[in-house]
């Protein structure tokens, strides 16, 4: 609940190897600058993550006309970490050094009626062994395993609390997946899951105040605050899909009405579509990914249905953003999820002129609005970033032994 | 903009003076244990606290068994506080001493045609002059002067950015208030000052995530996470009423439409009235006041105009509620200010019902929504806090020397 000097020494270590993540190999005044940390903090904060095994020594550059500078790196060989991402129909994995590169990849299908707990466990329990198997050697090191379901969770305990579209309630999943895997997990949702991403990878990194706005078929604004994800009190901070955007309107799962969701998420521009051209070649009904492919191609070939849907599109989804600058007025908000990037730059500028329109002036002029650059799922790798702030808090509670 | 071991200091060292304003006398072992912090951090905040005047020895009391326990108090004579409200009509200015209990109350009015800057800053400095003087002793021993201005604030530079109702741009408050005023200064504007008088003083004391939602005629929600003011990266966070809640409906003075204020301030209040009955009892045009008092009475009173109008906002007040309740996950929501204030208990149970029924389940089971408990005006209270935050920050910085 209130932070302590124990939360301040977690937070300069994650910034510490968050920097020499992005760049490596890197030296200790580097670091300092780069995080405006003092040199004797960076180099005890360094030396301990070199005890841990969690960076290695790289060598020495010439600094001029002083002694050579030792430079470190993060330790490729230092243990490896697995992301997994549960979504509506398969199950992703990934296993990453710790550099967070992508050594492994193996995805199971989730079936239409195969959706159980013990089904979906058992994709898991698939996907995991498969990214062990193909990483060889390196699968023999495994820190951690994050693992990203999409609903509300229960992080602490480990229970799935709700899962909307899959009908769950009080699953304790934590707990149904250590009968099957043995490494430590880590039990989040996507939104916070991509949070972190931005956060250790992306464009929240060494930024104050941060809004991770999620399109896909659901919608969440994940928020990085002050440098750390805020959870809020339950661990469901985040929700901002079921933000009414209009009073009264379209009927929402949640029970609601008017969700931003019902607009600006992948069904919602599909009912728009379907209100506006139902028999037009864009719309492919039961297919949300391919009608937004249609639409992106739509855009590119100047289509003008396409054009005028993606326009409102962007001004709602505008408009419900101008709400988050004026509330928070973060430094940043990032648009991420696969939604936003099939759209691109069309919806970004459609967004970026109805927040200059519609946000206050001050906070309006203090945000950058910029769409995610983290290449890979973002999904799988804030999971195992999870696990990678797990692995490090059980190094640093055991003492400072090794990882390895 | 990263959070330091310094801020982690100020952090507690402000959590163990609310605690011991909020019940003196107290003892070590009451303050870890209230706080959480290890007594002995606590014996090193106390000792720092009584060093720079701030606290006094007050006895001692008889433990169970072991030996008498020393207790401390809020230095009543260890200098005073001065908070100032500057509202739409008037100037208000109370004084303090470090306990913040009021000591000098002073008004001056603010006339429709006397709103330059150079006109209200003489008010201010009337009003100040004034408390200074009823104080007697106490005024010769100011230790700052917290100053709440609506309107958006570049709070280190002590610039008034905008100030719509008042058309001011770029006044440098600050500069004109130090030319008649000799105290420290601090500028601010009240939607910050109310959550922080909730912070120190209210629902929001020793909790993790509390939206403070400001009903008058604007709108705001001040945000405190994790036991601290959120002010954004450019101190204009909590603009809450300019969040779209009917898309394109009702215009707005900020240059949109549909925004939360002109449905629930209480100017959008009036509104409704004037289309529900506009020659009834109920409405006296051009007196916000007058008509929220009667729709106040009218309720009391069983009157179903009023019943209604008070239903009805109570539920798109809920509604935009239950927005921030899925976004942030607080741990409480406060309704402050005079709308909440007056309209009370029947407003409150109308908010209670909408956010249960149109936030999502679990946010909504961690959040508890009560009215705001500070008896005097929050603003000036807030103002003052910020004098006192201000003071002992110079004081810690000053090496610690003593106040008096």
């Amino acid at each position: 609940m209130k932070r302590t000097s124990r939360d301040i020494r977690t937070a300069n270590r994650y910034e510490v190897l968050r920097r020499i993540i992005a760049r490596s190999p890197t030296s200790r005044p580097e670091l300092a600058a780069a995080t405006g940390l003092s040199l004797a903090t960076v180099a005890t904060l360094v030396g301990e993550l070199l005890e841990l095994g969690m960076l290695t020594e790289a060598g020495f550059e010439e600094s001029a006309g002083g002694r050579p500078r030792g430079l470190v790196a993060a330790n490729a060989s230092g243990g490896t970490l697995i992301g997994v991402d549960i979504a509506e129909t398969y199950v992703h994995a990934e296993l990453f050094d710790l550099g967070l590169t992508v050594l492994a990849r193996a995805q199971e299908p989730v079936r239409p009626g195969e959706r159980t707990p013990k089904q979906v466990v058992a994709q898991v329990a698939a996907a995991v062994g498969s990214v062990v198997a193909q990483a060889g050697a390196n699968g023999a090191r495994v820190l951690g395993v994050g693992v990203s379901m999409p609903g509300q969770v229960d992080r602490e305990n480990g229970v799935l609390v709700h899962a909307t579209n899959w009908g769950w309630h009080d699953v304790p999943l934590l707990d149904l997946l250590a009968g099957c895997i043995a490494y430590p997990l880590h039990l989040d949702n996507p939104l916070h899951a991509c949070t972190t991403a931005e956060l250790w990878f992306g464009a929240a990194r060494g930024r104050c105040d941060t809004v991770v706005v999620n399109l896909g078929t659901g919608v969440g604004a994940g928020l990085a605050l002050g440098g750390a994800l805020h959870r809020g009190v339950s661990n469901s901070a985040g929700e901002w899909g079921h933000t009414t955007l209009v009073l009264d309107g379209r009927p929402c799962h949640c029970g609601s009405r008017g969700c931003v969701e019902t607009y600006v998420g992948a069904p919602g521009i599909m009912r728009d579509l379907r209100e506006r051209d139902a028999h037009g070649p864009l719309l492919h009904p039961d297919d949300e990914t391919a009608t937004i492919d249609a639409l992106a191609r739509g855009i590119a070939e100047g289509d003008p249905v396409a054009v005028d849907v993606v326009r409102e599109t962007a001004r709602r989804l505008g408009i419900a953003i101008a709400a988050l600058v004026n509330l928070l007025n973060p430094e940043v908000i990032v648009l991420s999820s696969w939604v936003a990037r099939r759209l691109g730059e069309p919806l970004l500028a459609g967004v970026r002129e109805a927040v200059a329109r519609h946000a206050l002036r001050r906070p309006a002029s203090a945000v950058e609005i910029v769409l995610s650059t983290i290449p890979t799922d973002p999904v799988c790798l804030g999971a195992a970033t999870f696990a990678l702030e797990g692995a490090l808090a059980s190094a640093v509670a055991a003492g400072g032994r090794h990882f390895v």
